[in-house]
């Protein structure tokens, strides 16, 4: 019997899928990865998850570990457990990925929107210890998020709430990824962000702490449209702070000016001090918020 | 001793200030209203509010009441019982409004944001009885809004949740009332409906359901607005269903189709069959839902 709980953390991403072994403590005691094999379909992906389990758990039998959180792209059933159709994952459309994923591993299997799993680990573990409510939101190739409420994890309807991305912040404005236009997303994703740069988001942000004048205007541009949703989230799910994750999150300290002015600008008065900070657990967030679910019942 | 609970309900709108006697089954058992004494400050409205009392409760010793449920125009910090500084109320700065009610009352007093209440009647007694997550909107001189999810009210810092008539859904655009550009409640609101159409909302429903072109035109025009901030409550709060009250509600059978092709349009797949209905307890829904906290405990 082990000295202390473990579980593993598994996070389905368009482009990596990851594994960990988490402790109750959220520290990450191994971590695997490798490029999703986003073709094969489900089957090829849970056949992956399988042989990063055991590479991260070989030194715990298998009947020793409390069970598998799993992280994956929305918008997800959790509540049954299945992928409704994942845009960023050709093929999963209607898979009961959380019963596959519970045979395959023999284990209990807790699945999250990966937004919502993210969110739970900044909370339980990062930048948001100690709060009653947040709203993480993560912004790399899309716009993501999750919420704590009142000291829970908000779910909603199929555990689908937290797609802060998808609200319109234009009306009929920017084609989105899914298909709709004006999302959020369309403009403040690290995507909308390089096609309006003209270069990836870490380049932009090299240039613009060199100075150049051109990478700075487009920073405040970002930094504006960041600041346009994230004043929306404070006026819906009136959180305590608001944390920024994702590839995007790298440049915050040059976009928190920005965040901040936009915010100062669109936010009722009794909204305008609510903190916004950068995350602290960069790409394992859901990795370690996932495998969390597993030492809190229903979180 | 009364043979069940009863509770007060106080309403202080910005136009009207209402009191009822409320069971706990939610029927009201006495109703009184007056015109907001709204130049008269806070001190006024407290005088109001206990007259108003006197009033519905004059055949239950005071003793015999529950206590008493406030519902007020935002944003509140109602953990602390404060008017933080209420738009349609001059003068409500940091007023403490509900130690004033306390004592000019004798009771002990819940304060709830006015949308948050309403949604608490609807979700107990109206059209969301029965289910974990909804969404409220109130939609008349301005857009307001409360929020169940998981079977909870949705709170957050202060108790400020669901200002959804301030979410931007237009970068920069149309003045509201708050100060800010371009808020749902800009374009949402019956406020703004009436000015697009140079008449009052009735009015216009009345010409639509006459066959009126250019009528039925404005109430797609409002029906389209509607529907697309209620797609970004759908992403944000993945709520079973969504409930639509205040003024503007009353053609709700009218806008039904240009919100759900909206909705259509606008929210992921997984969205899409959102219910949208309207509200059933009309203007008595904060009055109702106020009350209806005390015999709930946190709720």
């Amino acid at each position: 019997m082990p000295s202390e709980p473990l579980a593993l953390g598994i996070d389905i991403g368009g482009t990596r899928v990851r594994a960990g072994l988490v402790d109750a403590q959220g520290v990450l005691r191994a971590r695997a990865e490798t490029a999703t094999d986003a073709r094969g379909g489900p089957a090829a992906v849970v056949a992956q998850i399988v042989k990063l389990a055991d590479e991260v758990a070989a030194s715990v039998e298998r009947g020793d570990l409390v069970g598998a959180g799993v992280s994956a792209p929305g918008p997800l059933d959790t509540v049954r457990g299945v992928a409704l159709g994942v845009p960023t994952l050709r093929g999963w459309v209607d898979v009961p990925i959380a019963a596959l994923l519970a045979e395959a591993l023999g284990l209990a299997v807790r699945l999250e929107n990966d937004g919502i799993a993210a969110a739970n680990g900044e909370w339980r573990f990062g930048a948001g210890r100690g709060l009653s409510s947040l709203v993480y939101v993560t912004v790399s190739t899309g716009v993501g998020g999750g919420v704590v409420a009142d000291g829970r994890l908000l779910r909603g309807r199929f555990g689908m709430a937290g797609h802060v991305g998808h609200m319109t912040v234009v009306r009929d404005g920017t084609l989105c990824s899914c298909g709709n236009r004006g999302c959020w997303e369309a403009y403040a994703s690290g995507t909308a962000f390089a096609v309006r740069a003209g270069r990836e988001p870490r380049a932009v942000f090299a240039a613009a702490m060199a100075g150049d004048a051109a990478a700075l205007a487009q920073v405040a541009e970002e930094a504006d449209w960041l600041g346009l949703g994230i004043a929306n989230l404070c006026h819906l799910y009136s959180p305590e702070r608001v944390i920024l994750g994702g590839g995007v999150a790298k440049g915050f300290a040059l976009l928190e000016p920005g965040i901040r002015a936009r915010l100062l600008r669109n936010a009722m008065p009794a909204f305008r001090d609510v903190g916004v900070t950068a995350a602290a657990l960069g790409e394992n967030a859901g990795l370690v918020g996932a495998a969390a679910l597993l030492f809190e019942g229903k979180g």
